[in-house]
């Protein structure tokens, strides 16, 4: 349902978006055993010091989330932002963020489609929460060269000022201090910061990591410990295409357990040849022998609209 | 279901498979409205000739079908054999071609797999027709040059002389009398025969008509007229890859409507990159630009074991 709920937005407030989005609670009830844990409730939490885990893990929960036409492309192009899934289906998108501490993204998204990855809908499990703001998840930019050129103008700054989004966070395999003061500048204006990842490696020039990342260059292990320290227990990895496929790779090889869940919404559109595509690498195992393809289990499909969800675990 | 059923077979005749698949009636019913219309019971069949098409459309109804992975893979490479789907979707495989009065694959397929294209299937509707065989369809292999080698070994031909399944019919741009009389009299022999299509071309040497097929070469328009012209009224269009993408590619230029239906399975599974993939050639209208994607519309997904099906037409 794309159905738009009226802003509960102060009148004084400015907002670029008057409408909040809806999702039915009967949805989102289908995909809550594909999602981290709810968040504790306000009562239940205590002053101490929460920016820290407690848990053993040392990773977040992990959803891996994207949508593709039926030939596996995010879009006609690079660059090209291209609507593929129907309204319901940004409805759940939006959903599934405000169940998740950190939203991911490579720092490729963030060059082609200043997306402002905030979340946009209120709770659909709860009318006393409809007059609360909605659990804005924080913004990670993986960007391991700093390429990534945040200014005042960056929706996500934009959104954040208007308090409907957090500032970024930016991991990068450069040292903070080398990043243009100005760029810094702005994304702590905004409560975000630029944080050192050390496994992020630089490419080449003229190659950008966003482009061509393989698992390595993208480091997950050391990115997904990196947002556990930074007390955040959920990330929702969004793209694009060289994200996801270096963490299929990852998965496919077998050696890592990086992804907890995925979800997978499909178009019934062929976009054609030239499109992003997700499609892993062939992964080679330890014995030298191509590795088995990436096969998820515990499957559900969702209808959703024109297009359907898959929800599902990765086979170990 | 893939439940086996026993074999209905005499005893007296030797069966390489004992089974019949077993498809539910509860699924086939949702698949009926994406089908051509059932063939007309047997009390109401007369005894003129029915070779001919008794109706004023120059082509029989077109259901195009594949099963693929998440990343629009057919399979693992070419001449590969890569089980895709479940038990469940091989069972409708069967129930499809139990409604369609033809099968039509490439030549590609025809020599990577060898496939039986006969039915395994009885109808899920009657149980007065337990004690039948199932209708077999009339196999199509559209091989330009007349490169497939078929022989008795071939298990097309093996299930035609056990009487479970029909004698193909070739199509192919060569004179009939320019293939070779041994193959000529094996399909002959079971009832088959080559079919000259004078709008099918063969390519240079060395590039097979099946890898790098486009809408051209294939001559579709042709093809379908011809298989009405045989008599047959529906077809069912399999694969391979070169197949359905200039299929898919015609449809995209929107200058021809060839195919009425849309059934694609789609397996909870990535095979990686190197696939054999259903992705067609971004194609390019009258005026110049590029085509719009082809979209499917009166969309329904249906769940199916671990696997999604869905059902449409192209959108026009």
């Amino acid at each position: 349902m794309n159905s738009a709920v009226p802003s509960t937005e102060p009148q004084g407030t400015p907002s670029p978006s008057d409408g909040l989005l809806d999702f039915p609670a009967s949805s989102a009830l289908k995909l809550e055993p594909h999602l981290p844990p709810p968040p504790p409730s306000p009562a239940a939490t205590t002053t101490t010091d929460t920016t820290k885990s407690k848990t053993s893990s040392t990773k977040p929960f992990v959803t891996l989330t994207f949508a593709t036409s039926l030939d596996s492309s995010l879009s006609l192009a690079p660059g090209v932002r291209t609507t593929l899934s129907g309204p319901q289906s940004k409805a759940m998108t939006h959903f599934l963020r405000s169940r998740h501490a950190a939203i991911l993204v490579g720092v490729g998204t963030a060059v082609a489609d200043d997306p402002g990855l905030n979340c946009k809908i209120l709770s659909p499990f709860s009318s006393s929460q409809r007059e609360q703001h909605p659990n804005q998840p924080r913004p990670i930019i993986l960007d391991p060269s700093a390429r990534w050129e945040v200014s005042e103008k960056s929706k996500v700054i934009q959104l954040a000022r208007l308090k409907q989004g957090l500032g970024p966070f930016i991991f990068t395999a450069r040292r903070v201090e080398e990043v243009p003061e100005e760029r810094r500048g702005v994304v702590e204006g905004m409560g975000g910061k630029y944080v050192h990842v050390e496994g992020l490696k630089v490419k080449g020039d003229g190659e950008g990591e966003g482009e061509t990342g393989s698992g390595e260059s993208f480091a997950w292990a050391d990115v997904l410990r990196t947002i556990k320290e930074e007390g955040l227990d959920s990330v929702m990895i969004e793209g694009g295409g060289s994200v996801i496929n270096s963490l299929l790779a990852l998965e496919q090889g077998g050696e890592q357990e990086l992804v907890d869940s995925v979800i997978v919404t499909i178009a019934p559109t062929w976009l054609g040849a030239g499109g992003v595509l997700v499609c892993p690498p062939r992964a080679v195992g330890r014995d030298g022998q191509p590795a088995p393809p990436v096969r998820l289990r515990d499957v559900s499909w969702h209808p959703l609209g024109e297009d359907v969800v898959l929800c599902g675990k990765i086979l170990r």
